[in-house]
């Protein structure tokens, strides 16, 4: 039988699944899903080289469903192919056509979004939020080609969904670093979900834009397999590749095509008329009505994905003296910025699956320690922190531990990202320099404010495997810096290092141990307990002196990670009277409600708390930009004082 | 003196300040304020319908400086035209070039980056971080246009910056409704932080993206002085207008003009060789040496801002009918998320101030009831959060009350445009729909779980007028939600309204009244307090009854809105031992931690806590999703009977 009878007949067949399962469910996509039934099969039964047997196999091609309300179809066409599903080799099982029937139910692998960590090894992230897949498509292709492998990444977006600006800032992205390997696939079907789709997102617009953005672009019907099979074998040429491809919403079921049924499965008296129509197309397009078991994806090369082994970090002295930072040791003043960037570069020589990102800032984030030791393992992402952090995400899929950086503040950029990347679990490391108030004189646009309450509200939440959403680091000095971004490094799951532009006093020893959720006690007190972090802990020691200068003697205790553990905190205050005071240069939400909630628990601390409580603008230092938000050294001397009196 | 011998001599002067004013600073970026003095003074002194007197004018063209570092350049031009300085028109100033000295200063007018709320009205809309500005340009093209005015906005952005996929929103946005009365700016001087910036955003790259994006587009010498006023006199076309400006960073002053020197100023002892540079150009460009104070921009029409005044709704009922929702009325069962339609399209006919803004999903949050009645009024954003907004930040900053409905998930795009907009104290009012886990099926890519703790940590934040720079509206049934939304409508300032997908029972009377910060006692008991909001109020209420009949009499307090009210809430405590369980559908920070602070303070009651501690995945029902999130109403029931035992 000719490929395209094949895929033709498959795509009838599978096209009943996807109505079926949909309505099964009671919710779902199918018109989505049937638009791409060709696209589809022909990418996974024909043009991938994958092992269904073996989905992990990291030589494979890679499809990433960008759209991903689509994905009914990749599961009716993984069923067909007899793919596995489960959460490791140990434990998986092929699916069967009958198990699609459970698709969006609580113990299925098949979840209403591509979802990698439910079980569907097939998919390196998780999508749905729109926008985001060729930013993952990306990381993909440069995680290959700095692995010097062939393998091709595919990406498919849906027109409407090409609106999102990251689709953009990716194209960018693809054509910086040459990422060849990267096939976008538009599927233009017209219609969104309240509305059509713009103009400007049409066949002929995206065309335009996508050559003007330096793309090679094919314009193709979307159900002509042998059109859409052609273009996916010609070599890939010295631009990437864009096919547009125009297709059908709701393609062979009347009752999917018109305006108005996005997201809506039909009623489950709608299913023989659906599958009258679908049986209506063999006819149609003069295809015989068999079925082909035959047509299967040529196998890949088998490669081992990358073995996690720990990475041993050199004395603190010795990495900063390699990184041309010697002189800081004398001075004993050095940021926590410039540390993460001696760090960085530290990890990227003991272990070559460290990676980098930036977004045009890192000479401020001092990634660009690490990018002068290691170019090739350097990704300049310019100013696209939502790219940037989806193509970290789709770095991390391929077994690199990736490090992005940019202000704290323009992560917040990519916070929709950051929670995309939580439910993959993507192995990724954050860095956000420039936080809190400390920067001053830039103002608030730079300043990072509610990343704390942000962070903190993934590290309670638990990823499934009894690890944080999220790790989080706030170090108070270089040397607390440096051991935490070789933390970070070393765990497996998301984490964020918060660091500062100032300068400040080394703080710890150079071998002092630092654990997730850790704190120290710096000075021990019997007034009151201090509790604060990062840039702040400069701040507050000095108020610690003052105080026990004028006979206040305080317990002031660095709390530096998120999930905290809260014990040492509320033991400590019961040397102080049971009194807590945490300070923090961010808005509310962040270590003072992770100890209130741990002392409220058990009502034996009182906690009280100094946070940045109003919009901060430009000073001149960071002592007037303290005592204008009420956070100086003055500030806490006096609360303290009314506290403990 | 001809225009541009004037603008010249003009650049020459007030690049003298620029550079001054950030050396005196100590920080700051002389070299991007240098390459658009031309294409400012041009604008400012001479395109730009506008008075320095009187900058509030809403008749008035506009400048969104959306690479906002390049401030100091228009401080300048400013300054040169007595433009007032104030954060109203009774306490402003006329800006003295002498106060230029006094940039970046914590009781200045003049902050690091744009920022009308620190008393520069010219501006619209703090920017600084990148990417923002065409959009904030989108609203307020839109905004003239529906008020049927002619003024013009003009929007400079950075070349780099335009790597930023929000610019490609905005671009797409600006087609779409056809605002020609917007015209964008790109300051091509080749220089970014880190680097030089990518071909991708070079003059050529950029004009074929841009026509590729339906704009007509000019390139020019951007220190062309008679090129740049051509371009910006030519009459508005059918399409709106970017201009292409090849520009040098760091322009007359050598020293600023290698790459490496963004976001630097020059030391004390490199001023009078800068200065000689600038005062050479004279003769390089052979312009007399003179001071022309002749050149002023024309003047506006006066036009008054709109008058805010409050917007009283009709009753819950008749509003329910009115819009078609009358059968709910007898069901007395209704969705949060379609209450919030009612109340949009209620507001609407009260206020032609109310205007909303839609993301392709307005059939799902229900902003699609106020599209319908209002159809001018109702700005599709397509699938674009960040341009949705932004743009919302510009509409209201012409004097609409702008509301923005996504799904609670995907306002995460734009939690970065969210920050800016609270720093620009601007008025607008987001909906986020299917908020927690209660739409179930869909999964986590469609869940809103961390927007709780984000929001939250605006509430508690003052915006230097005594208000919070967000207040937050999480209802529990159709009734809260309609007269929250009308709350939103009538404060000055940021909220949000979460809403929830599936319908649920009754719970208020119709005229209840609402408060920002407050909370309803629904049930009262002995045994434990119970805090609740939002969809998981009903399943509380579910378990509270099951408890009753157990014997275990609970208090339920449903707490709507933040910042909260704790008070009413530890006062209930007091009737139940002290012992307070909060009930949320989200990650932690969110109600649990406002209660836990609050308690702790004093430490008069024990908080304890059932929020979502694990990544969600699909399942069928919303009670399957809270069974395997631990939320259930067995799960509730559970944790009562442990903790009031």
């Amino acid at each position: 039988m000719s490929l395209s009878n094949t895929v033709n007949a498959k795509a009838i067949e599978l096209g009943k699944y996807v109505v079926r399962m949909t309505t099964e469910a009671g919710s779902g996509h199918p018109s989505t899903g049937l638009s791409l039934a060709h696209i589809v099969i022909t990418l996974m039964h024909k043009q991938m080289r994958w092992d269904p047997a073996d989905p992990w196999n990291a030589g494979a091609d890679r499809l990433v469903l960008s759209e991903g309300h689509a994905v009914p179809i990749v599961y009716a066409a993984y069923a067909d192919l007899g793919g596995v599903v489960g959460k490791s080799r140990a434990k998986c099982h092929t699916l069967t056509a009958h198990e699609l029937d459970r698709l969006r139910t609580i113990d299925s692998e098949l979840d209403g979004h591509p979802n990698p960590a439910e079980g569907f090894p097939f998919f390196d992230a998780a999508t749905g939020s729109l926008g985001q897949g060729l930013s993952i498509g990306a990381g993909l292709g440069a995680a290959a080609k700095l692995a010097g492998s062939d393998k091709r990444i595919f990406v498919i977006i849906g027109d409407g969904e090409s609106r999102e600006g990251q689709i953009w800032e990716a194209a960018d992205f693809i054509v910086d670093h040459k990422l060849t390997n990267v096939t976008a696939i538009f599927n233009c079907n017209g219609q969104g979900q309240a509305d059509y789709v713009s103009p400007q997102q049409s066949a002929a617009t995206l065309t335009k834009k996508l050559l003007a953005f330096g793309w090679d672009v094919k314009e193709i019907d979307g159900h002509d397999v042998d059109a859409i099979d052609a273009v996916l074998s010609a070599a890939v040429g010295a631009k990437p590749l864009a096919v547009i491809a125009r297709t059908v919403k709701g393609w062979g079921v009347s009752a999917l095509q018109t305006e108005g049924n996005h997201g809506k499965p039909l009623t489950a008296d709608q299913i023989p008329a659906a599958e009258a129509d679908l049986d209506a197309m063999y006819a149609k397009l003069n295809v015989p009505h068999t079925v082909d078991k035959t047509l299967t994806p040529p196998r890949p090369k088998a490669i081992a994905a990358r073995v996690a082994k720990p990475i041993t970090l050199p004395p603190f002295a010795d990495a900063m003296r390699e990184y041309g930072q010697g002189s800081a040791l004398e001075k004993r003043k050095f940021s926590t910025r410039r540390a993460y960037g001696v760090a960085l570069a530290a990890l990227g020589k003991a272990d070559e699956r460290i990676v980098a990102l930036d977004g045009d800032v890192s000479n401020s984030t001092f990634a660009n320690i690490f990018a002068k030791a290691f170019p090739k393992r350097f990704f300049e992402c310019k100013i696209a922190e939502q790219n940037l952090i989806s193509a970290a995400a789709g770095m991390a899929a391929a077994g690199y531990i990736p490090f992005a950086s940019s202000f704290a503040k323009f992560l917040a950029r990519g916070y929709d990202q950051i929670e995309m990347a939580s439910i993959t679990r993507a192995n990724i490391k954050l860095c956000g320099s420039h936080s809190g108030v400390s920067l001053a004189a830039d103002g608030p646009s730079q300043m990072s404010l509610p990343d704390m309450a942000f962070f903190r509200s993934f590290t309670e939440t638990d990823d499934g495997s009894d690890r944080p959403a999220c790790v989080v680091f706030h170090p108070a000095d270089a040397i607390a810096a440096y051991h935490c971004t070789a933390l970070a490094a070393n765990l497996q799951g998301m984490c964020y290092v918060r660091t500062h532009r100032p300068d400040v006093g080394f703080i710890y020893d150079a071998n002092t141990a630092f654990e997730v959720g850790g704190s120290h006690q710096l000075v021990m007190g019997s007034a009151l307990t201090i509790v604060s972090s990062g840039y702040m802990v400069t701040v507050c020691r000095e108020a610690v002196e003052q105080l026990a200068a004028a006979g206040v003697k305080c317990t002031l205790i660095d709390a530096y990670s998120f999930p905290l553990n809260a014990e040492p905190i509320l033991v400590a205050a019961k040397q102080t009277h049971g009194k807590i005071l945490v300070v923090e240069d961010n808005y509310v939400g962040g270590f003072a409600g992770a100890v209130a909630e741990a002392a409220a628990k058990s009502g034996a601390a009182t906690v009280e708390s100094i946070v940045c409580k109003r919009i901060p603008k430009s000073a001149k230092t960071p002592e007037e930009m303290l005592t204008y938000l009420g956070l100086s050294v003055a500030d806490i001397v006096k609360r303290v004082k009314a506290l403990a009196g």
